[in-house]
């Protein structure tokens, strides 16, 4: 790796001969992924055409929050520390000192679990990670082992699991998804087809609310199948679900809460329900891991073990806010969101409302465009009869000032090249009405430029 | 992993068929790795003899630790946030939201360094990590990436180094440190050993200061000899000091500091210098990487991308509370130290006066027992003439109240038997008294029993 003087010159001239120049293609498989590469094309289209409305993050809104209330929320942790005992070694300690490993919080959690999800665990079950996507690379990680071992993902599906798996050079399966979102006979195909090729699938990953990509919200009798399907096939679930408890209206219940026989690993976040930057989110694995020796743990047990060489711990210092957050409002993360929740209710309805009022049915018809209505979430799909690709994006931002996400990006195996997302989290109504207004400008011109012969 | 009738029984006899019992053999090698053996026994030995005094723990010592501090430190950031021109949104933003991530405080870091380190980097170089152990999981996942890639470490050497590796399925070499810290023939021999054998070394671990676990210190010369050799052999060095500014007296150079070749990665912590319940840490990564289309970016830019897949971000709060302490002392952490230097420098003199008083030069060569002086960290080493394992500990715990750590857990392929490892960071100067006290007595027990033949 050292630049000679046959090799590339690097951008210094004065650079000793001896100095360290790096190739890429040396480095790991995963910072070549392309999804980092539309990522970056995505931050650049932003920054080069600032004007634009972007319908691309998925960013939760955060007009609500109230600095001074982290303070507050500390503060009432380590009262509630002190209530049960705590002296004040204790107390600087908490806050100070690494910790376990495994949280300082998982009380809280499991109650607000109980409380707002049906969930129903022991402290023991939890590990408190950095936000969700520690809590998906933990998992991934315990149970894509073995070189034949498969991890089956829900497609198009969150960037996060497949980047997870990407790091841990663990391969991915996928099953795709219908309208309303995946069927289990997919499910199980893939599995079987899976092990044809003698590898082993071991976890399906799947959002079944109000999906990030799709915007899709799993049926009650999907949900019920599936549990029934992991059983049969032998493998475990890994849940994610972000959206619910900032969703409108009441939700179907967690494939963990329907889940009689240990086969959902539930992986959560507090980054929309409280806030991203506190960075803390949880792995429920209240699966038995057996040894030779018949000892047992949870799964949990294991998760930590991999935590412990990951990060260590989740600081102290963002658990105490999310802790005194959730006791605030006695568990129950659902009260705290009940103004965010009627918030990102009315942007989705906004953003539906607008596309219909600009794009009426029969007009869509014609140009062959339609989209999902998701009652929840951040999320929804627009599908066109164009490539929604990269170019199609910076016509998109550059002539009509409105930047959105190609599904594709989604698809971990291809696919998606017809279809878009729009967020609707971030934007005001203002923005929302002058944001659809521009897309639907971009779809008529794509869209009747695709139905000359010879485009796409 | 299905408990079938024909299965182990687990743990509740009321399990439906098809709940999951998961194999621990199944799960990742990384959860079986011994060194999580000897944690959890030093664990278990703690709570067991809970009057027994502890060298075990390297845990920084928090009894200058002010709570109220920390709420100071955060709005001290803001302010500085909003002296920079961020208006009230950017400022909630600045909190609130994911934000970079490489970081939001890397202008505040690259400043410190420069005054506390003289080491001279842009911002760009730096990604802020969750403590300094996810800065090691991202540079051994993005250099040691090919499956003939393997990672030399110094041997004894810290266990987050090869936990890190150990997830990743990464290849570690080990470098036999002397008494004076590791010597460069011995580097050199073993990197071109594992290029005979086919593979291909990439970088060094390396704890030039007061290391842990052995107490060591790299002299100046094999610094410089070091960087030299590391650019004669083209691999790069991973340096890790995280007691530098927690010891007392002047400190020799970083390697970093001394590096004009852009060989070392510098691996930072602010565990110990201010708060390990902040969980911040960061990577000093100026290496340039170039593709093969002749585009370069930075290796920081790459162990980003990394991140990304690993934790996302490093909380924004946490990072607050970092810069903010920075910023009171202005960018200098040595500063922020000067009362725990001289404290942790006091225990490790005391320790060591005691170990002197309790086993004087004439009885610990009849003994055959030594051990090496530091003149900071948080760890010595004493040889002994006995295996100094599990059961030497239980026996030290239960027969004479005193804990220590197993030299052996810290070698990656065996060795250090005879040594033992002692943290002096966490205890009060009565509990070194006393906890030296009964540690001579334990090394009297045992040595005297090992003289006895057959033994051993």
């Amino acid at each position: 790796m050292t630049a000679r003087s046959h090799d590339r010159p690097g951008p210094d001239p004065d650079r000793a001969e001896t100095e360290a120049v790096l190739r890429k293609q040396h480095l790991h498989a995963s910072v070549a992924d392309p999804v980092l590469d539309t990522m970056t094309f995505l931050n650049e289209i932003t920054t080069r055409y600032p004007d634009a409305i972007s319908f691309a993050p998925g960013r939760p809104y955060d007009g609500f929050f109230d600095i001074e209330e982290i303070f507050k929320h500390i503060r009432r942790y380590l009262e509630y520390l002190e209530d049960g005992g705590a002296s004040p070694a204790d107390i600087r300690d908490a806050l100070f000192q690494y910790g376990p490993t495994a949280g300082r919080i998982r009380d809280v959690i499991a109650d607000s679990l109980r409380l707002d999800e049906g969930i129903d665990v022991s402290p023991e079950s939890i590990v408190v990670t950095v936000g969700c996507q520690e809590a998906m690379l933990l998992a991934v990680r315990a149970l894509i082992a073995r070189p034949e071992d498969v991890l089956m993902v829900s497609s198009p599906c969150y960037v996060g699991i497949t980047g997870a798996a990407s790091v841990l050079g663990v391969e991915v399966a996928a099953v795709e998804e219908g309208a309303d979102g995946f069927r289990c006979a997919d499910l199980r195909a893939a599995v079987l087809a899976e092990r044809a090729k003698g590898r082993n699938p071991r976890a399906f990953y799947v959002v079944p609310d109000h999906s990030n990509p799709s915007g899709t919200t799993m049926p009650l009798d999907t949900r019920r199948e599936l549990l029934d399907v992991a059983a049969d096939l032998d493998i475990l679930i890994l849940e994610d679900s972000p959206y619910r408890l900032v969703s409108p209206g009441r939700q179907l219940p967690t494939l963990k809460s329907l889940d009689r026989r240990r086969r959902v690993v539930h992986l959560g976040s507090f980054s929309k329900t409280l806030f991203p930057g506190a960075r803390v989110g949880f792995a429920v694995a209240d699966q038995v891991v057996v040894d030779d020796a018949g000892h047992s743990s949870l799964l949990a047990d294991e998760l930590t073990k991999i935590k412990s060489m990951v990060t260590v711990n989740t600081s102290p210092l963002s658990q105490a806010v999310v802790a005194g957050m959730l006791l605030s409002a006695n568990g129950r993360a659902t009260d705290l969101n009940a103004k965010t929740s009627v918030y990102y209710g009315e942007a989705m309805r906004a953003t539906l409302q607008r596309l219909e009022a600009s794009l009426p049915a029969a007009r869509r018809a014609e140009l062959g465009v339609s989209w999902n209505e998701p009652e929840g979430g951040f999320f929804l799909t627009v599908n066109v009869p164009f490539r929604a690709d990269t170019e199609a994006l910076a016509r998109s931002a550059g002539d009509f000032g409105v930047i959105w996400t190609p599904m594709s990006y989604f698809h971990p195996h291809g696919g998606g090249t017809r279809g878009i997302r729009l967020s609707t989290s971030y934007l005001t109504p203002d923005d929302i009405a002058e944001g659809i207004t521009r897309f639907a400008r971009f779809i008529e011109a794509e869209a009747g430029a695709a139905d000359a012969p010879g485009k796409n």
